[in-house]
């Protein structure tokens, strides 16, 4: 018997399998989706834990579902942007990468199809493959997902479930607009199949107007949502919103993923939603992490060859670029690296034929002059005799 | 399409189910596998999580495996107790029910045979349930797990995975004596067959002498750790112990599963296992725990029908019980709560035919003195007239 058998063919993230190279202090990443580690609330998070670590309670095991003040203070926070919700529609998930994981393990059998818009997230990706499902790519533009491309799929391929980044896509940086939204919630409707709205990063816009979520457009749709990008990743701490009828099968799968998530860090995120203001915590990452996207946006004409084409996101946390020409951008990584700036390749965010010449930058993990320092940097790989084939 | 498809015939824990019935503070539950909460060490958390509040680094994204000095602080004290391990040799998991789950995801495909003693911890059933794996029993005795019995069943099932808890096993307490251990590793070894060895209660010994972790028998024993009972469980903080070949198959499906574990509770406990004295405080719970369980043995005869059988646990948490004749425990237990005491039925622990004459009893959660009242109030349930079929 071999082991990992399941795991032919699932390839370890490659932001997690660089990570030990771009965490070398001397580097300028632009690699892993972080939030930027200096403007987290420290003060607010300390004061949160230790008014939670006063409760012995929250040491005790606790209910699979999750917190329940938890629960009812996320609801009013999604029923104020737009998404009516009351703790009952939601699921306290470790992480909202667990959300995906139980939906997943709630829905899917093997051999299902799980269709994607492409580029999407690797994780994502990742987890379709352990759960044993083809994926099937949909076309996309500049817009993300193309209505009439996913209805043809729909038709052809019967998948069971669609999986989308709707607001600020990774590693796109695209946002679905309102029509085609309205469109694939009635596609769903037509179909019967599950739609999973992943958003993370929604609440990161830096300008335009809101776009409603993809979830207050129909019942099919599962909403997964987090702390981490607003918050703090190291609770982890997400949530999936779906209709009564899947939650006790979601329950069912999250007991046997982990009985339920961290008491404590529930808790002091309770703590914390009560007593922060998150909303203005919000406003200051917008403030910030627009002038990063700025100064990478603005830097990119001087480091990236002419002919290169790059994505100009209203939020979230990633640009997306492709090189003109036959680039391999694994190469342009191992080079960047000797100049001690990493991204990552975009192969890995594709379903089935990777697209080899893109790249992700993240702008939100770096302060401006280090952007600016590790622009000039990338320039400078671009630029130096190695792009030829020294290497 | 129906919903949750996966999820036919996985039934949720009916310890879950129950619990909203057996949180009525009026009732003595000796039904959940609770940890005693005013035995929590309040304070060393709230210093622990103090301290780890304290750094930024501590809100951000982690690696996979776990934060290398907890990891290297575990290996420590599994190696002290008679494992050696290495930092290396240990993902970090979100509970060890989550280590469970990365097993089932990276090691079976759906069809596949585990293996697993009878009655056994119904998590577990449910988490290879969900896997599409088919339960296979094997027979046991007051020692646990036959080898003659294992030995068959790795014959005639092929089965991919063996599941036990070998110390102080939920829901039966039974240990497997020394001599059963080295015989069921060599089945290991012999067959090819991975032994899963579930190991959340063995450092609460309250008599007798140490057994060696099977583990420590053969290179084909996964062994699951926790610091849910020693510890506190709301902190969701368990380990997986895998050879070095199935480590990288376990990384990636913990990917998957929630990225990472809590960044700040692996710091938290990090501190707490370099400044507090766990032995001290595992001394000083085993203390405590064994007048429990000595209260509820003794009281046994006087509670329960004459013909009814128990185990006499060396630790852990649980009491089995076997009533004579054709009786059904969860009738028992809808009376039970009408007097307002709460114990788990035996049937959800089997993984095939049930034996619904067994139930299980939790000694750890109430101080002597409830477990005095609730054993009273239990024997009032099985002398009232209502036993005779009233209800």
């Amino acid at each position: 018997m071999s082991p990992a058998r399941r795991l032919h063919g699932v390839k370890s993230s490659p932001v997690r399998d660089l990570l030990a190279l771009t965490l070398r202090p001397e580097v300028i990443s632009f690699a892993g989706g972080l939030p930027a580690l200096e403007l987290f609330d420290v003060d607010g998070w300390r004061a949160a834990f230790a008014k939670a670590a006063e409760d012995r309670r929250n040491l005790q095991y606790a209910t699979t579902e999750g917190d329940p003040l938890l629960r009812e203070l996320i609801a009013e926070r999604m029923t104020r942007r737009g998404l009516p919700t009351t703790g009952a529609d939601l699921l306290v998930t470790t992480g909202s990468q667990q959300a995906l994981t139980l939906v997943a393990t709630t829905l899917l059998e093997p051999g299902d199809v799980v269709a994607v818009e492409e580029p999407t997230y690797l994780a994502a990706l990742q987890c379709f493959q352990l759960a044993g499902a083809r994926v099937v790519p949909v076309a996309s533009d500049e817009h993300g997902v193309v209505p009439s491309a996913l209805a043809e799929v729909l038709e052809r391929d019967r998948p069971t479930l669609v999986y989308l980044v709707p607001t600020f896509a990774n590693p796109s940086g695209r946002t679905l607009p309102a029509a085609r939204r309205q469109e694939i919630a009635a596609l769903a409707d037509r179909h019967d199949v599950w739609v999973v709205e992943d958003d993370p990063y929604g609440e990161l816009r830096y300008r335009g107007e809101r776009v409603p979520q993809l979830a207050s457009y129909g019942e099919k749709v599962l909403h997964l949502g987090s702390l981490s990008k607003i918050g703090a990743p190291g609770l982890r701490l997400g949530w999936l919103r779906a209709p009564r009828s899947l939650m006790p099968a979601a329950v069912i799968a999250k007991q046997a993923a982990d009985l339920h998530t961290s008491t404590i860090d529930q808790a002091a995120a309770a703590v914390y939603l009560t007593s922060a203001d998150l909303d203005a915590h919000v406003a200051g990452l917008c403030a910030a992490y627009l002038e990063r996207r700025d100064t990478m946006i603005a830097a990119l004409p001087d480091t990236v060859p002419a002919g290169t084409e790059w994505t100009d996101p209203d939020g979230g946390m990633f640009v997306w670029l492709r090189l003109p020409g036959e680039v391999d951008t694994t190469d342009v990584l191992k080079r960047a690296l000797t100049h001690n700036v990493a991204f990552v390749p975009g192969a890995p965010f594709f379903a089935t034929t990777p697209d080899t010449a893109t790249m992700r930058l993240s702008f939100t993990t770096n302060p401006p002059e280090e952007i600016t320092e590790g622009m000039r940097r990338l320039a400078a790989v671009f630029t130096s005799p190695s792009a030829d084939g020294e290497r």
